[in-house]
């Protein structure tokens, strides 16, 4: 039988939040090992280009990452937010070792092309160095990703959080049974928008096509739904989406997706 | 016999040129394994402080670490120096993965303590993690080093690369016959300032007591010649001083220390 392991990732929310980003971290840093932790960016890298002066290009409603842009979530992502956690995993005795797409080959992706958008310096993931990352995990460290991919030709790609934790979730789940946990404001998918405690507890391939209909899954949720379910279709055992508190334990409401 | 293990440094010079940089990567990454890498900060850091409105703190001549600025060398050393210096050696085939002192709990150091001056977020290294550091070489991994340690509580501190450099070799030397090799912008060091190709091939303790006396190792050379001689007292095989082109055999003078 495959070893579990668990993928786990913290949005804005937890990352922004100065109280809540130590006690979720000592939660996940009592978390039996092998696991990965990924983060995203939070208001740290916009809070970091007012202040340069770098300002955000939007066409057509998407965000342009430029040079300039790109170098400041270098700077965010890799610099600040993931020494930050690093730092305090080490703190709560979690061997934590901080990673880009580019460290130790672990994350190559593809400069998006499209037919009418240049979105510049924006990476597709084309392949996991899951060889290496199992060496790191069986060396007892537990890697932290931000969100930064590599073009295997010297060029760091901007790359959505959730997407790098789907497929660093997929390309586990040769050697491992894995275990996909996505961390977000809410304590789960929820049924009534406006009702907190609505939370779908369990979501099936079925379940999530009447929901879809229903339009109680709908916007935002959408995409989410759908990165989930790519992951459950390659391979990824369960996907699991709540509050911080799904890590403690203490957060009895949340949605578990399965296929 | 111990396997041998070169730990080379690189400092602004290399790093602030567009030009050199890649092509000194490309010589790192032709050498053999185990090999590691520690760079140092560059104008990169200052550029970004002046953008960022950051000024820079002095006391009795000594630069002065506050919050602000440690923010400032986190993104700039951990964030963006590294991780170009990773992504072109992954280009170059050489599997890097960059580390903060904090990342695999590699560099532990103690914030420096001084009776009259307080230096800000500055670490004097305590401990090396020596265990962790192999397991990545064994497993394949070429380290590259910013110059960041942590004092296990969570917090980043700011810690001259040079020093970080001759640790980790002092460190390492249990397991591995280390040469540390300091990159800089001039061939060795010099016999006659003035003269870029008087370059003194051997020092050994008995000619450097000499070379103290007579004023030729002087000034700015001096710290750094403690610092060889520190190493060496402790373990190292061999220090080596040079200009870049050391590391692809180009360089054909260059400063060889031993004890």
């Amino acid at each position: 039988m495959k070893p579990t392991l668990k993928i786990i990732k913290i949005g804005g929310n937890v990352i922004d939040d100065e109280a809540l980003l130590p006690v979720f971290l000592k939660d996940f840093a009592a978390l039996p090992s092998p696991k990965i932790l990924v983060h995203g960016g939070g208001k740290i890298a916009t809070q970091l280009a007012a202040k340069i002066g770098v300002e955000t290009q939007m066409v057509g409603g998407r965000r342009i990452t430029d040079a300039a842009s790109l170098d400041v979530v270098v700077m965010a992502y890799a610099g600040l937010i993931n020494k930050k956690i690093v730092a305090l995993l080490q703190k709560f005795n979690d061997n934590a070792i901080g990673l880009s797409g580019a460290d130790a080959g672990s994350l190559l992706s593809v400069k998006r092309v499209h037919p009418e958008v240049d979105f510049g310096f924006v990476g597709d993931v084309k392949a996991i160095g899951t060889a290496n990352i199992e060496k790191l995990l069986k060396s007892g460290f537990t890697p932290v990703f931000c969100a930064l991919t590599h073009d295997g030709k010297g060029q760091m790609l901007n790359t959505n959080a959730d997407t790098i934790a789907s497929e660093i979730a997929i390309g586990m789940s040769e050697n491992y049974q894995t275990e996909l946990i996505y961390c977000f404001e809410k304590k789960g998918v929820l049924s009534d928008i406006n009702d907190e405690n609505s939370v779908i507890k369990h979501i099936d391939s079925r379940k999530y096509i009447e929901l879809k209909k229903e339009n109680i899954i709908a916007d935002g949720m959408l995409p989410k739904m759908e990165n989930c379910f790519y992951a459950l279709n390659n391979g990824v055992s369960r996907v699991m989406i709540g509050n911080p508190e799904i890590i403690s334990g203490s957060g009895r409401q949340f949605t578990t997706l399965v296929l």
